[in-house]
């Protein structure tokens, strides 16, 4: 017998993994989560079927998106984290000393309580005194906050479903609120490879560029997510992600990273041209 | 009814793309040859069943086996391919005026019949004067050249079958001895991500640097080809591929490119460190 896990990235291409068996399956009053121990990349969570996280490649998503922008304000003390439920990304945070307290708000118990049951080494800082864990909706818990965090991380879902009012431009707008003045955002941004999610990410990023003086796009490649390329945000009030950038305090502070380094950091920010293309004319 | 085309990446890994319809299966003395034409990529060929090339993200394996190397060295002159029977590294490299001369050594004629049967948009220079094609083994043909190329391009399938001796130190060394004095090697380096071809690209590596003075390792993302993330080799007797770079003497030519640029040049050796840790260490 063969047990292989499926996901349609788009209704013409699958990417499929052989399971050694399911773990875990269970129905959230949001989303349907689910739990399978794969050959090629361990553990993997899977959210209405697609992809959130598996063992093997977790870190290259969580390296990015928290040490980006880490090392271009390695004083940030106060963070917040939209979505984020399995606790890779409050792990990576919570691994500088100088952040003081980290806010993190996941819509969803149910993905939380599976991180913590089945994969202890990303969820493993989720009981951290520093972390204040809030199982609410991001975009009503951003509503009317000011000047309250340096780094705001939307650890979310893609466009659709749970995660759709985390593309809005009333939504950026809360967030910019509620930024301090050095302030930070950044938002996983999609594949530009898949024209249906590619499209929402230009939206989201032009939406961005109207509220925040600083946007930029950036890349990363994970192999589990369509078409293993993938994008992320960078706005800001203030700080430019690659003039900004501090690789000397950064590379002081001594953190070992399987993915992130200084000199990729750079790089992260060199995109290929059709995808320069891309965001700038807001299509494919 | 659906059809769907399935590579097994590895055991335990597949991607599929659905498919319209299959234009053509051949078997060759080599190799199987197929083509299908997908919703997504448009045409593929496959190679024994792996993915060769199809329409829609050959640009960015041809961009970055071809750009790479003439940014470094714009003046090279004569070229050699082993392999690249599509043709669209031939087109690319002879998009430079200053390019006199192309050998392109392909063992499989079929492939470049297919080629250009079914991709005229790849293999449409490949009756170009300035490009001489033979169908011969690209092992064979190395032996005993001597500072003939300024430059040498090994477009090959994976190290098994036909592919398997482009991947030896012999081979190399013939190499070595058919470039001129500021000679570059490129060569296709497989992905990082699943171990099983990693470890014939690491040992590739090693191999080289014990030839060339000059090694170091490129990166791209390719979506077809296994994990979607792949590295490239470059190896060379004089140049370093980011130190002597030229991105002013590039860019006067005014070549448009959808997916190669000056920035990106840059950053495509700014690699992952999972990945510089396994090229040094022979291991993932």
């Amino acid at each position: 017998m063969e047990l292989w896990y499926s996901e349609e990235q788009t209704a013409n291409v699958r990417l499929s993994l052989k399971v050694k068996e399911q773990l875990f399956s269970g129905e959230s009053e949001f989303q349907r989560v689910d739990v399978f121990d794969t050959y090629e990349y361990g553990r993997l969570m899977t959210l209405d079927g697609l992809v959130m996280v598996t063992e093997k490649d977790e870190f290259i998503y969580h390296d990015m998106i928290v040490h980006i922008p880490m090392a271009v304000n390695p004083s940030i003390k106060k963070a917040l984290i939209i979505g984020g439920g399995d606790g890779g990304t409050a792990r990576e945070l919570l691994r500088y000393k100088g952040i003081d307290h980290v806010d993190m708000v996941e819509i969803d118990k149910m993905v939380c309580d599976v991180a913590k049951e089945f994969f202890p080494t990303i969820s493993n800082e989720l009981n951290n005194p520093k972390l204040s864990l809030y199982y609410e909706d991001g975009v009503a818990y951003m509503k009317g906050k000011s000047n309250l965090y340096d780094l705001i991380i939307i650890d979310s879902t893609d466009p659709v479903g749970p995660g759709e009012g985390l593309f809005t431009s009333e939504f950026y707008t809360d967030c910019f609120n509620a930024l301090t003045e050095n302030g930070i955002l950044v938002n996983q941004n999609e594949s530009p490879v898949y024209e249906e999610f590619a499209k929402e990410a230009v939206r989201a990023n032009e939406k961005l560029k109207k509220i925040f003086p600083i946007v930029e796009v950036y890349q990363a490649q994970i192999p589990t997510y369509p078409s293993g390329y993938w994008l992320f945000g960078f706005a800001s009030k203030a700080l430019h992600p690659t003039k900004d950038f501090k690789p000397q305090e950064w590379n002081r502070l001594n953190l070992t990273t399987r993915y992130y380094n200084t000199e990729l950091h750079l790089g992260a920010f060199a995109l290929p041209t059709y995808v320069k293309e891309y965001i700038e004319n807001g299509a494919i």
